[in-house]
């Protein structure tokens, strides 16, 4: 008898790993080893810091009492979502420009993204941005897609480039605003991708998570509000950043039925075999906390909170600015992308870690384009953004003084 | 320049499209539509009907009302779930046989099978059960491993055939007790399905979804229980069935640091990249009532639900038996697998359903082996049960009088 042994899955065997979140971990804690009495502040990562609003929480705690009755309890929730937080996400967030049929619920973008690898053959080609969120990297070479052509972001091209000056390919991911850069695509950018998509019959997997901080009311929120998106677009979004939900889960995609693969099959039709197979629904708890978020209340208290990030990004570009650095984004999204004048983004990390006590992104984290850049978070409590533009302004005064035990 | 078009999954294209619910469905709304005043009794579907515990719904609540205070609130959770949960899982249900370093917390078993999948290359060749559980073969084939052996399980083998009896795979897909043939693996079972998976260096994907079901003392709750079974078995459970967060959503999977790849590398380690790329998460909401279904009260809480569903499995067991029919499971597990005498799955599901009101699951959906079987699930609030009790009862005596009208 033949016997067998285990192969791992050779595409993630092929990975090469990516260390950035780790190498920043490991950096970190060689510091606090050095200087335990050292007071950090972390600018690194994408992670929401204010509180859920009341409404969100007596939501949770309404569906908490009905779980306990045997009226009020539930099992498993519908396939898709709970029918009415998909009508309000199509009229509220996308005033009904797309059907609520085509609106499917999750437990979030990151894992929607996964999901949506699935769908596409093993030899689809992808074009992603560089420098981007690494998962559509990993999920991309996961699932044995290892065609991957860079578009290229950086000021120059003011962070996207029309899709004539790159190869065709199957899939093309975008997110705007974007993770690390900050930049935001504006109506003729998103026309011309998605009019250029649509002659090379691409499928765009439009990443809209930070939709709620575009103030500028002429940059489209949502790629349906450019004609035709819908034959050749997926949106995926959250109410991680728009809602804080980063730890309660819960976000969406728009699989629109107009979408078709080559053989004229509905995308659609797949998406829906794809999340009944290897999905079960977000939360019911989650859920019902949506629907309060979409409340009038919990919109105001979205836009309020969106608006506090990014005075804190304000007050980060600010001391920057003030320096002589150039800074990207932070008015459209919660990300400040700085340019380093040439230097290292791993030197400079280093450097603000060890005079400032201050935790960044090496933009070279976020792919080769992201050399010579650092990316600025500015989810965080408003007293550690006062203080840390503190630290930055000594840091530019005097330089290498060590200014990290200030109390905050 | 040359034009891309998008491809299917051609994995999913092959996929045999599984229509057992949507039939099941069909036939119920047709029939709905004939007789509008029916009051159906759903013993169909595996979803859980009796409420929470309070001491879990607490923790709801204790959890939302600090996530709106800006000391309470939390983002992102960690990566593999709350340590203390992962702690009490190791404790509290393997004993410590399992390290808490190898628990990693989830949205859920089918979640975590689809994941899991990934782990393996498209490759690999699978032993799946006839009957099982739809998931199995679907994530097997959408992630492109189309090589299934099938091990025929029933009464006469006692739903378990030794592998020894079968060719060799990279992958044993095992779920006991079993959904949907209710059947639980022995002691001694299990040591041979261990044993032999050592000798064939297979690994051994372990559904202990509904191990809280388990009265008899003898059978395993974990393959853990096994010597040796670290070394070769990935077991998959959830607090769906456990404590009725089937729509909570909330589950795990221990995946032993002792399990390697045929080139010696890691298996966890490669999981850890699967789930910090796939997935975000289970909700801190979830997490924190998962504690709490972990208390004594909350372990008290989850068997006496156990003993409800299978004080039902009891009454609906007696009511067939009493009429000359052989039935398995329903003992350690939450169905009834009940022997159809030569008739087909979905004739008695059509005259169960014309005749008396009453949802069940024709066996053939769930694999070849199944025809001749209809599965019944013992989710149910006792009310229903004892009508339907009394439905089938009548059908038995008066056969094609129809007493789907009465109320309950």
């Amino acid at each position: 008898m033949e016997l067998f042994v285990v192969n791992r899955n050779k595409d993630i065997a092929d990975l090469s790993a990516n260390y950035l979140f780790r190498e920043i971990t490991q950096r970190k804690n060689q510091f606090l080893q050095k200087n335990p009495d050292a007071k950090l502040i972390n600018l690194g990562i994408g992670d929401t810091t204010q509180p859920l609003s009341s409404s969100v929480v007596d939501s949770f705690i309404k569906k908490a009492h009905a779980l306990k009755t045997p009226e009020g309890y539930q099992g498993y929730g519908d396939d898709f979502g709970l029918l009415e937080l998909r009508k309000q996400i199509a009229s509220k967030l996308y005033n009904n420009r797309v059907d609520e049929a085509d609106v499917f619920i999750s437990d979030g973008a990151k894992c929607d993204l996964g999901r949506l690898q699935l769908l596409f053959d093993r030899t689809a080609r992808i074009t992603i941005q560089d420098p981007s969120y690494p998962v559509y990297i990993d999920t991309s070479l996961i699932t044995g897609k290892n065609e991957i052509v860079y578009m290229s972001c950086s000021p120059e091209n003011h962070f996207f480039k029309n899709l004539d000056e790159l190869p065709s390919t199957d899939l093309i991911a975008i997110c705007s605003p974007n993770n690390p850069t900050g930049a935001v695509l504006s109506h003729s950018q998103l026309k011309s991708l998605v009019d250029e998509a649509k002659r090379r019959k691409s499928v765009i997997l439009f990443d809209a998570a930070y939709s709620n901080f575009i103030q500028d009311s002429s940059c489209p929120r949502s790629i349906y509000e450019i004609e035709g998106a819908k034959e050749v677009a997926i949106e995926i979004n959250s109410f991680s950043k728009l809602a804080g939900f980063t730890g309660v889960r819960l976000g969406w995609s728009v699989v629109p039925k107009e979408l078709t693969f080559n053989d004229g099959t509905s995308i659609q039709k797949d998406w829906i075999k794809i999340i009944t197979t290897f999905f079960n629904g977000a939360s019911n708890l989650a859920q019902q906390g949506g629907l309060a978020c979409l409340s009038n209340d919990g919109l105001i208290h979205s836009k309020n909170t969106a608006l506090y990030y990014l005075e804190n990004a304000a007050a980060l570009k600010q001391v920057f600015e003030q320096n002589g650095y150039k800074c990207y984004g932070g008015v459209n999204a919660p990300y400040l992308w700085i340019d380093l004048k040439g230097q290292k983004s791993w030197d400079v990390f280093d450097h603000f870690l060890t005079y400032a006590g201050l935790i960044t992104t090496p933009g070279i984290g976020f792919g080769p384009s992201g050399e010579g850049f650092l990316r600025i978070s500015a989810f965080a409590h408003k007293e550690c953004v006062v203080e840390a533009v503190s630290r930055f302004e000594n840091i530019f005064k005097k330089n290498k003084k060590e200014v990290y035990l200030t109390n905050f």
